[in-house]
């Protein structure tokens, strides 16, 4: 079994040295929140992932999520976790104190996110969503369906799904058929079939909240015309008690590759009785807020099952013996497999990755609370588009690096890493699904070179890029950093020309955006990480004396990031920008 | 599940139009084995593995080897499947006539090997491996050994493994503990744990022929006191009938990722009774020439994975219909993902790498031929060099580019590609050990640049770049092909680049080379693709009017390649060059 100690130094570093967001700072609502508060609960995270959660992971994948006799059935232990989860009041933790929530900030939660990927994510998808479907309700619900939804949600005795695909309609929700037929008291009947509906049905909490996209009557074609619905598994009494189970059932649940644990469901709905959330044909924009902070979200995934895959991998070289290393000083037998460059290029290789991908996903959770909960709304609404332009570069990067870094560490355990024992197979398997959920990492691609970049707030991604550079600019004149600053200039000035070819593209050639829009959104991806070494460089010159060996080992794996990963920009530059009129014009068979 | 048409067109391309190795035409013993004949097989082959052997993919997936009772019993079917197998006689298709084999060329089997492993990678281990086992008794064995066991392996009704790993030594065979103790009438007696043994046991054939690296007691230590046993599972007697059981058992089998269906085996041998094959502690040079045609066998088995893939994958984009292409028609409702350009983009970059490697293999196998049978010793030394340098190429990329294609296939089937019912989840998992088994992909790297680009018979890396050279200069001078030859002499100059700094290197600083190594081979093997396309596109522009389609197919797809794949080769050859002396002194925690 894979073995997990949660990364609380790194996560502390982050909080104390790069909380360097002014507008985040002077957030009133987070001002209390303190490095020894955020200290204190991400020890307490730490011990429950490493010994409540972690042992989920084997069994949930060995005893998957099953359905017998209409009702599904979690893995073995799973309701008891649940119930201490719940119970010491992890649900909550970033929820609103209003509906008793801890009111946490993302720059904790994200921690806690992450901490819990590694850990179980078939465990985690239990609240997960309930998490998504919290934010919706609290952002779109009106104040009767808040309080008699939410205070239960945040406990964590009920939960939340989000139920948007059907089996002709994923990535394209125009294309969706379930109904939904008002009643005189103002409810709705809602009729149709869901697919891969994430924790759809589950014997851990006393009723389901699902939030369901469907067509009224006199709806318009297409995505127009799709409006959001609140559907309880059991309906709930005005007084807030449970009362009769609604028309929801779960037809079937999938067979997966990985993330056994976690039950996907099928769920059939049939004249169930529902509320409408937010605006009529609106529907797509309100789950909107939810799948964005959700994409978020599978992209720590992917940094969580990374960063447990890299401890694991960097754990067995020290164990392993294999053949005589070029300075070997070993008379008889071999050499820890630690000392072969080719693992330590490859542990390098995973560890300066996690740790950049750790930093801008901490830029991002500052820029995502300023871009909720701003008093100013023109920063509120700069914040915003920031989080808008790096949800699918954050999704889609840290998803992918998720493959390459357990796909390596597999390669680190050998044949071993292809047996089941070991664990490292399961992480592999279960990251898997990251790349695909949420909108695959090319819907992703797509969002983002034809919505993102620029928008009606003017030409974000050239409010991104200059920020890069104010920091380059800042450390180009620091004797430490200068180099480091060149380098990344570089890069940045082929994101710019990339950019500027996206641009002019878009208006001649659509498609050749399209056929370019991954390896953009790579070479966007990687700057960004490049972006969040570069800062994490100028802390570590300024602190090397306080912790050497800490800062040491951030600039030297910062040197690697450098020398290594960043050049992978060069290519898929130049692949992107070779057009399209080839790939469109081809006759396959 | 998946489906799969082999892909005999393409192969007889390959057969017809580019067999242009003049030492291979010239060997005497294939001058029969005309088109017609290669048709004719490929054909049955096709109708073989697309009818018999496909469905047990799945079948082995779900219902994997077993270990009951002492005795390993495989998936439902594949015994009947199995018996048909032998029974048409495609075990012996690469064999020697004299042992009854049919004679056939590499520049076919490895066809067969293509869409066996397409079909099924379960299925065929049982086989593939007792291929293995004869070639090395083929060319190690006496007259007496051969004569006792090869009739019956080629004939099928016995298999044949080959036993090297132990608990402690996978890499580093110079660990190994087996020990073999030598009997008065000349046998020895074997005692030790052998672990990874693919098809170590089944309940396919009636005997097993182990072949099995193990130390005399007075052997030196390491590698050069390496010896090589033959061990039946059952004793043979002098007429070669059936006697006792050996001393062979299996401990137990393996629960892995994928390839299910194959019997991964723990083997204790107990006292069990071998004869010795080759020289006395000369062991690990005669498994070699099984390893070494072995290591290639993987390569093709993950160009098989991934022909399979991308076939599904492209029917898939012919069914599913999400969202408006740029060029839409359609007024209500979605396009075929086909007509959209990023699906377009991964198919052909399927395509594109499939189609090169397939050439690039067909130019290995008719090396190979001539390195074994060819009668010039000098001719035969050079092909053999060239062969051992193309080895840990084609092992690695072809592997590792399955891993690529397989991955992008699942993303094109979105959620469904990661249920298990479409099959192509399975293909991902199965492919999975490609890059890891006869040696993991960063053992054949460090091979490639240790070992073979120059040997005792001088620069044969050299050699090989100045094959590319000239038909470089050669498509230099025609119209169609010049732009083509131009862009790959400018990777050929990288490759020329990266290989000079290796051979400097090498001298300074070894560490440097080991982290350059995966590197320096993804450059090599792409250069290699890169070169195989100029071939096909040579003959293309030339063939064009004979099958317009098929042609200019080609070209396009070419086209795709060299804009779109070649591109990776500087990020490697960037990201190579950087040096080691960071990696080496990275204090990991």
């Amino acid at each position: 079994m894979a073995t997990y100690r949660a990364p609380v130094d790194d996560m502390m570093f982050l909080f104390e040295k790069l909380r360097d967001n002014s507008h985040y700072n002077s957030l009133e609502k987070y001002k209390e929140v303190s490095p020894d508060l955020a200290k204190d609960i991400l020890e307490q995270a730490a011990k429950l992932t490493e010994n409540l959660i972690l042992p989920l992971a084997k069994v949930g994948d060995e005893t998957p999520a099953k359905l017998e006799n209409g009702i599904v059935r979690t893995p073995p232990g799973y309701k008891e976790a649940y119930k201490k989860f719940v119970d010491d009041g992890w649900v909550s933790l970033s929820c609103d104190p209003e509906y008793g929530g801890q009111g946490m900030p993302k720059t904790i939660s994200s921690f806690f996110d992450e901490m819990l990927s590694a850990a179980s994510l078939s465990f985690k998808l239990y609240s997960e969503l309930s998490i998504g479907a919290y934010n919706c309700i609290f952002h779109h619900g009106n104040d009767s369906i808040k309080k008699k939804f939410l205070p239960n949600m945040v406990k964590g005795t009920w939960s939340g799904t989000m139920c948007l695909t059907e089996p002709v309609c994923g990535t394209d929700l125009g294309l969706l058929k379930t109904k939904a037929i008002e009643q005189k008291d103002g409810t709705y009947k809602l009729t149709g079939q869901k697919i891969f509906i994430t924790s759809g049905d589950q014997d851990l909490t006393e009723n389901i909240i699902h939030l369901v996209l469907a067509r009224t009557l006199d709806a318009p074609e297409g995505t127009k015309g799709i409006s959001l619905f609140l559907v309880p598994k059991i309906k709930v009494k005005e007084d807030g008690s449970l009362g009769q189970r609604n028309g929801v059932s779960t037809n079937s649940i999938e067979s997966k590759m990985g993330i056994k644990g976690s039950a996907t469901c099928v769920l059939n709905f049939d004249e169930s009785i529902g509320h409408m959330i937010g605006p009529k044909n609106k529907g797509l924009s309100s789950m909107f807020t939810m799948m964005n902070l959700e994409r978020i979200v599978v992209g720590v995934q992917g940094l969580g099952i990374s960063e447990i895959a890299y401890q694991n991998a960097l754990n067995y070289s020290k164990e392993r013996k294999q053949g005589k290393s070029h300075n070997s000083k070993t008379k008889n037998g071999a050499d820890l497999i630690i000392d072969h460059a080719d693992i330590r290029r490859s542990l390098l290789n995973m560890k300066s990755i996690i740790e950049g991908e750790r930093a801008l996903s901490f830029w991002l959770a500052q820029q995502t609370e300023v871009s909720l909960y701003h008093n100013d709304s023109k920063i509120k609404q700069q914040a915003s588009d920031l989080v808008s332009l790096m949800t699918p570069v954050v999704k889609s990067l840290f998803s992918d690096m998720g493959m390459e870094i357990t796909s390596e560490a597999m390669q680190i355990f050998g044949g071993y890493g292809y047996t089941r024992d070991q664990g490292i197979e399961q992480l592999y398997r279960d990251n898997r699904i990251t790349p695909i959920y949420e909108g695959t990492n090319s819907v992703q691609a797509i969002d983002l070179v034809f919505r993102k970049l620029v928008n009606k707030n003017g030409n974000i991604i050239d409010n991104y890029i200059q920020l890069i550079k104010q920091d380059i600019e800042k450390n180009k004149k620091i004797n430490e950093t200068k180099l480091f600053a060149e380098k990344l200039n570089q890069y940045l000035k082929i994101l710019i020309d990339f950019t500027d070819w996206i641009e002019k593209s878009i208006k001649n050639s659509k498609d050749d955006v399209s056929a370019a829009c991954n390896d953009y959104l790579k070479v966007l991806g990687l700057v960004a990480v490049g972006y969040s070494w570069l800062k994490i460089l100028d802390i570590s010159y300024k602190e090397i004396k306080n912790n050497k060996k800490f800062f040491e080992d951030k600039i030297e794996t910062a040197k690697f990031f450098f020398d290594r990963v960043l050049p992978r920009i060069e290519t898929h530059y130049k692949s992107g920008i070779s057009g399209s009129k080839n790939i469109m014009n081809f006759k396959f068979d």
